[in-house]
Parts: C-alpha cells; structure tokens; sequence
C-alpha cells in the first residue's frame, strides 16, 4: 500500500465526497518514497485542504528519521502544503521526566529555528504549526506551551498537543484532557489548536470542549485493517458482531456476516468507510450541539457511554471556569436546557444564570424575601399559588421580593419566571443527596447575602419530603454559622 | 394516499428491503375503503409477516367504527392475515376510572366472544391478538391482564398492551413502564407481549427491557410529514438542523438545508426513510446488546439522552427483581462489565453475583475473614498485595478467608479475583455517598452474617479517603447495632 495515501484504500477523491474537506498526509514519506516535486494536490488529485506532518509519527515509532528540521519545512514549501509542520521530537510514551523534557525542549528549539525558514517566500502561503510536547509531564506541557507564544507570533498560525496517540489507544483520556488544558489555557484562546492522533468518537467532543479545534487520524483504517468496527461508544471487532449498528452506506448494503466474507482488501475499504461516516456523524452531532446550545447535555450523555467518556467528563470538571469563561452568555436560538444528572448542575446553561441572581442578591432593597418551592411549569398554576402564599405571608406584598427555589436550578427570581432557561428546561433527575446539598448551599448564601434586617420567609411543601430535608438542612447551616438573619419557615400543603 | 398502506410513500416491498419483515397496516380501513376479498400479501405486494389492526385506533380517534367485533374478525381470517387482532375498546386519555375500566371490561368480553370465531377453521392460521387495556389505571390493567390468561389459552398467541400513543406522544414514559409491567407480570412469561403504537428509540429500549417482544408505530410517516427528523436521543424540526446527524443513505446523499429544499411529498419519503433507519439501528444495537450481555449498560448510557428517558430508566428501577428473575446466570460470551454510574450497582451482571456471595457467607467455615481492599487490577500485583498482608494478620494463612472489596462491585472472595466479572470490568466512577454506603452496607451485611466467634479483619488503605470513611461507618453501623462480633480495623500504606 502506498503510504502518502494516494492510493490508499479510501482514496482522497472519496474522502472529498463524504464530507471531509481537509487530509493530512505525510511529507517525510512523500519525500523519502515517491519524491514529488510540486503541488501536493496535484499528486494526491485532491482540491480541499492537505495539512503534512513532518515525520515525527515515524520519530516517534521507529526512533528517527534521514531528514533535517529544515529539509522537511523546505519540502513542505516546495510541495506546496496548506497547513505544514515542523520536524518535532515526541514525546515517547512512559519516559522518565527529564527525557520527557528533552523532547519538549528540543521541539521548541526546533520552532525557534524554523522561524527565518517558514518566513521565507516560498513557504509564507502556508499555515505552520507549532506542536507542543511534554507528554504526561503536565508542568512541561505548560511551561512550553508559555514559552512557545512569543515563538508563535513569529510566523505560525495553529498550536499542536503532540504524543497522546498511545494513551488514547490505552482509553487515558482523562491524562490528554489534563495535556489539552495545559496547552490550551497557556496559549492564546485566539490560536487554533491541533490535536495529534485523536480520531475516536469517545475522546472527539471532550477535547472539543476544552478548545481544540481540528484532529487527524489513521484510527479509521488502522481499525479497519484490524476487523475492528467504530461505533459511536466504542469499538467492536467485526466477528463479535451479530447486527450492524449503523446506516450508513455500507451497513445498509451488508450484514456483519456479509462484510466478514468479502475478501480482505475489499473489506478494509468498507469497514474504513463506514468508520469514517461514524467520525462523521460525531463531529456533526458536536456542531449542532454546539449550535443550539446544548454541547454541555451532549457531553453528559456521552459520558455515559463509557468508562473511558466518563473519566474525560469527570476531568473536564477541573476546568469548569475555564468552561464557563469561554460559553457564550447569549440566549441559544433553540431548545430547553435538558436536565439528566446530578452533574447537570454544572451545565454553563444553569450556572451561569445561577451565579448572576447570586452577584445581584445583595443589591436587594426589599424587607420582605420569600423562597417559594417551584412546584409546577404550569405558569398559570404557579402565579395563583404565589399569589396565594403572598397573601397569608404578608400584608404589604408590595415590600415583598420573591425567589422561587427548584433543584438544579437554584433560585429564580419571581419575575424572570417566563424567561429562558426558568420556563424552558426538562428534568428527569433523582433528588439525591448532592443535589440538596446544592441548593441547601445557594439558599444559605443568598440569606448571608442580604441585608441583615431583611426579613426572609422560607415556605416548603408539607408533602414533599426532600423541601423538608433541605429546609432543615439550611436551619442548620444558619446555626453553624451564627449568621444573624430573621428568618421564619412556614410548612404548607401544595396540592 | 391510500390508507391501507400499499401505495404509502415508503411501498412495504421498500420496507422489507430495509430489513423490517413484519409490517402492521389495518383490517378496518382495508374493508371500508377498498375490501378485497383474497390474500393482504397479495394486495399489499409483501412477502413478510402481515398483521392487522382491527379499526380500534379509528375507535380511539373518531368515536367509532361501522363494523362489528365478530365481522371484523372474519374480514382478517378472509384476506389471510398472519397476524389479527380483535376488535377492542382502547382506553381514551384522561377518562376517569369508571371509563377506563368500561372500556377495559368491554374489550375483555369481546375477547371472550372471540374464541369461537377465531377457532374456526378458516381463522386457525393466524396468531391472535389479545389486547389488555386500562389506560394509566394501572390496577385496571393488571386486573385485566389475569383475567385474560384463561382466554388467552383458549386460542389467542400474543398479548397486548393498548392506548399507549397519547402517553407516549407527551414523552410520559414512566407511565408507559408501570402499564408494560402491569401486564406483562400478569401474564405467563412464555407469551409475546406487543405495544402498540410505540416506535420511538427513546422509549423502545426500556419496554424491551421490560419483556416487550413487538412493537408497531407509524411515527416515522407522522414525523415525516411533520418535517420531523428521528435521532437516537429525541426528535429534531428538519428546520432546526444544520449538519446531518446520521448516515443511512439519505443522510449520506442530502445534507439539512439539500432536504429541506426537495418537494414535500419526495421530501416525506425520505425522512421516512430515514427515520425507518434510525429506528432499525435502534432495535439491532438492543440486540447486538442483549446479545453480548450489555443490556443494562445500553440502558444506563440511553437514560442519560433525554430527560423522559431517565424517567423511564428510573421507573423500571421498581421492577429490578423482575428484571433479575429473568436475567440469564450464564456469563456472557463477550466484554467486561462496564460501570458508568452510581446505577451500575443495579447492573444484573454485577448484582446477581454480589447475592449469590452473600448469600453463601453463612457456610464460611473458616476462623479469621479478612477484608482486603481490590486496589489493582493487576493480578501479579494483588496476589503479592494480599500475601504480603496475611503474612502480617495472620500467623496462621490456612485459616483465613480473604475478601476483597471494591464499590459497586461488593465483596469478592479471593479465589475468584480472576474470573468474571472481577477481572472484567471497567470503571469510571466517582466514589458518591450512596457508593460508599452501599459498599458499607454489604460488608456489615457480610459481617452479620458470619459466625460469632470468627475473628475479623478490616484492612484499609491510610491514603484513599473514601476507605476511611467506609470503615468508620461500618464501625459505626456494628455498634448502632449491637451486633457482636471480633472485628480488628488496621490501615496500610498501599502504594
């Protein structure tokens, strides 16, 4: 088979036509077996966009290449790439700290060195990427992603995360989502960011999350090679299947069992097709969760599918700020806020609402607050009830503020209750621990933050037994903390 | 269009090549508006299974149909139906009791009045349908259903569940679960059980779960017309979408905005097709996991798609020793048990054998038991680990028993560390309070159930602080007890 991918099983021709713009291809391998003089594109019959990785894969795999930083960046040039990179040392796998550190530093020399080069007029139509390696060693991933910044200006355009092809084969997501922040929170966010060897829908959307924003991968045809099937929540090999798992051209047309008796190459060619069209569909799926607002409810939901998924959703749980930093605060155009888990208390959708009416409880003028349990969507409904309790509570309603209370969704002020996301969210949560927990802890520090001679109102549903664990719960908050507060509760019946 | 369905926009000879070989269309319709006289497969140009509904739908829709139990039966044994139903009364939604149960008694009689026509000679090919309805009455279904046994046996082969469709179109699946399991426990285990009207993927998987064997829907015709588009985790207005989610040959062919733009009557055809695609790879990925034992993982990964998915995943919780009780014992013939959530712990696969351990703790005969935390599933590792603390405990090692414990997956006696699933499982999950309680409750369970002059021992780990915890509540559960027995707590440094 011919490795600068020409005439590999699925040939970029086909590739253009399933919807991937843009391959990558090797130019070490390109210069070292076939020695193309000119435009890459030509050679590959290819018109979308052709990134070349330099020959570190083969550094990394075979310990070195006859080829010289400078001698690949020129070559690059001279072929023509959209996207090229400099000859960078990986990082090996399960290195001690200090050989870990040669690497990375031997990287960023090597970008230092490629400035005058990539700078020159033949190569100045392309864009360079500057990896960062370091491996596992996070502090060196971080120290080199700071330090390669002021390189980076000098004549590159996207950053690269190098090396974690073996631990995503080993499923260590939650060590590459630790390597992904260190380059992306180091760099600037303006940058784009290039993920080396990440090409399974497991690991996709967690590194999407954290910012990256572009992947290769031969994991399609290698798997493929191997009888291994992709799916969109893990990998099968093609003689444990019994019934296709996908629609796609392929499995439309055969059987698992059909598949396993064509010959061979044939049958590499199809298991690497329909191993594209599921990266395919991952990425798809990312962008319309992206575009309508529900990318933290994807993440959630794919976490599930997997131990290896739930350890990279956990991980991304480090970086929660960075998160939040990064969501957009506009209204997204579509959809209810869907509420699956405990964890869905961190979706940036529930949050960020959550850490706005907190900022502003202070400025609260009113005497009077009321916590009123929100017991039904029903708006209706939920104005006579409110309605109801003001009366029985106070005689001056007008001096009265009203937040009504609902798990996950933490306070809401009375009047945003017809706003998005109060009127627009679905739930099918268990009450569990965690999450009284949670809305023990806003309750209590909004009481803490009003003004002290306020006069606060705490009303709970007789029937319903986790309004009456929460109000202890924060009964008891007070006192612990000999916060000075007047506070009154007030069990009623809600139904 | 033609109502009985052969000239529909997806024709039943496209659906066989689909891979659906049974299809559903409807007795009443066929005998109003066109009444052939001879053989459905005939007409309806369909090799496959044929079954026929019998115009209940249209009773439940307009009030009423112009045809009676008896000769609607005999129009479906005429034109050679496979699969008939009688003539039933469904429950409307939002009657009262007293309307439910009437409708309920009514459809019961009618099936009695049945048997003698659907034994006839000309009707004996054909597997019957006995529909149980009730509606959302839970106790009406179920009062039904053992009714129904004695009439079933008398030449019925399927029974039903009826009215489903509005509980289900409002995404009212717990609701759906309780009626499922309401006839399904009610009747014997050996007969089919059928759901009308459900044939969305968020609700299929869990009524599967749930002993479910066939389902019929005309959703992915409704939704098409609707310009509805079926994903695995919900449903999407074609409008709203931007990037394909899927890879059946529609999808593959046409992006959103390419569909949206074709005539609505060729545009109806395709989104029928693709949703028929979705919810065929809905129903192989259950039985590619049935299959391979991974059913419960399917579901715990399903319930974290949409909000009315966990509902239902949490309303089939009630019915857990249901779901043990017919559980195969047999290790599955592939993959490691993968545990993703608190939930796991409900997993059959762990579960039952977590029973069959305790339940054998009794009959130890040994004197000293050691509790031993599993900290690696590096078996060298762990056989070293656990000699080198016997070696401590114990001058006597013959006359130990050891333990491991580990969460979710309880105790596991040592001798068994290397077969399934203590040496295939995969785990990406936080330690939460109710883990560590549930792992507390299983090891004092154990310790109860031991002899009262066993000596024992609890060997935890000084630098994993969720072990700490479990042991100081094991104390804690001993002496709130007053449960006697030698119990020795010793912290070690694991790593």
């Amino acid at each position: 088979v011919d490795p600068t991918f020409r005439d590999q099983y699925v040939k970029p021709s086909e590739l253009l036509e399933m919807g991937f713009n843009s391959i990558i291809t090797n130019a070490y391998l390109l210069k070292k077996h076939v020695n193309i003089v000119s435009d890459v594109h030509n050679y590959l019959r290819f018109s979308g966009v052709i990134m070349t990785d330099s020959g570190a894969y083969q550094i990394l795999k075979y310990g070195g290449v006859e080829v010289s930083n400078e001698e690949i960046i020129q070559y690059q040039c001279k072929i023509k790439t959209d996207i090229g990179v400099i000859l960078d040392i990986p990082t090996q796998y399960n290195v001690s700290f200090d050989e870990a550190y040669s690497s990375a530093l031997e990287t960023y020399s090597r970008a230092q060195e490629a400035i005058k080069v990539i700078n020159s007029e033949q190569c100045q139509d392309i864009l360079w990427v500057l990896p960062v390696q370091g491996g596992v060693y996070i502090d060196i991933v971080k120290e080199f992603a700071q330090k390669s910044v002021d390189v980076f200006y000098n004549g590159f355009s996207i950053f690269a995360l190098g090396s974690p092809t073996t631990l995503l084969e080993q499923y260590l997501f939650d060590k590459v989502i630790d390597m992904i922040f260190a380059v992306r929170s180091n760099v600037p966010f303006s940058a784009p960011l290039h993920l080396f060897g990440a090409g399974h829908p497991l690991i996709i959307p967690f590194a999407v999350a954290l910012g990256v924003d572009m992947f290769d991968s031969a994991s399609y045809i290698l798997y493929a090679k191997d009888d291994r099937y992709i799916t969109r929540k893990g990998t099968y090999r093609l003689k444990e299947l019994e019934y296709t798992l996908c629609s796609c051209p392929i499995c439309s047309k055969y059987s698992p069992k059909e598949l396993r008796e064509i010959p061979k190459n044939e049958r590499v060619k199809l298991l690497s097709m329909h191993n594209l069209y599921v990266i395919r569909e991952e990425i798809n799926e990312i962008k319309q969760a992206i575009k309508e607002g529900r990318f933290w409810e994807y993440l959630e939901a794919k976490a599930y599918m997997h131990p290896a998924a739930k350890k990279a959703f956990e991980t991304l749980f480090k970086y929660l700020e960075y998160l939040y930093k990064h969501t957009p605060y506009s209204k997204p155009n579509v959809k209810a806020v869907l509420l699956v888990s405990q964890n869905s208390i961190y979706n940036p959708k529930v949050l960020i609402p959550r850490r706005k009416i907190l900022s502003r409880i202070s400025t609260v003028n009113k005497s009077i607050i009321i916590f009123i349990p929100y017991i039904s969507k029903d708006k209706v409904f939920m104005n006579n009830f409110v309605s109801n309790i003001l009366k029985y509570v106070s005689t001056d309603t007008g001096s009265a503020k009203v937040y009504l209370y609902y798990p996950i969704i933490g306070i809401i002020p009375y009047e945003l209750l017809t706003l998005f996301p109060y009127s627009q969210f679905e739930i099918g949560v268990e009450i569990t621990d965690k999450i009284i927990e949670d809305l023990t802890y806003i309750i209590f520090e909004s009481i803490s933050l009003l003004k002290k001679d306020t006069s606060i109102t705490l009303i709970w549903c007789k029937e319903i037994s986790w309004q009456q664990e929460l109000i202890n719960r924060i009964i008891k908050a007070m006192n612990n903390s000999k916060l000075q507060r007047h506070i009154k509760t007030m069990a009623i019946e809600c139904t």
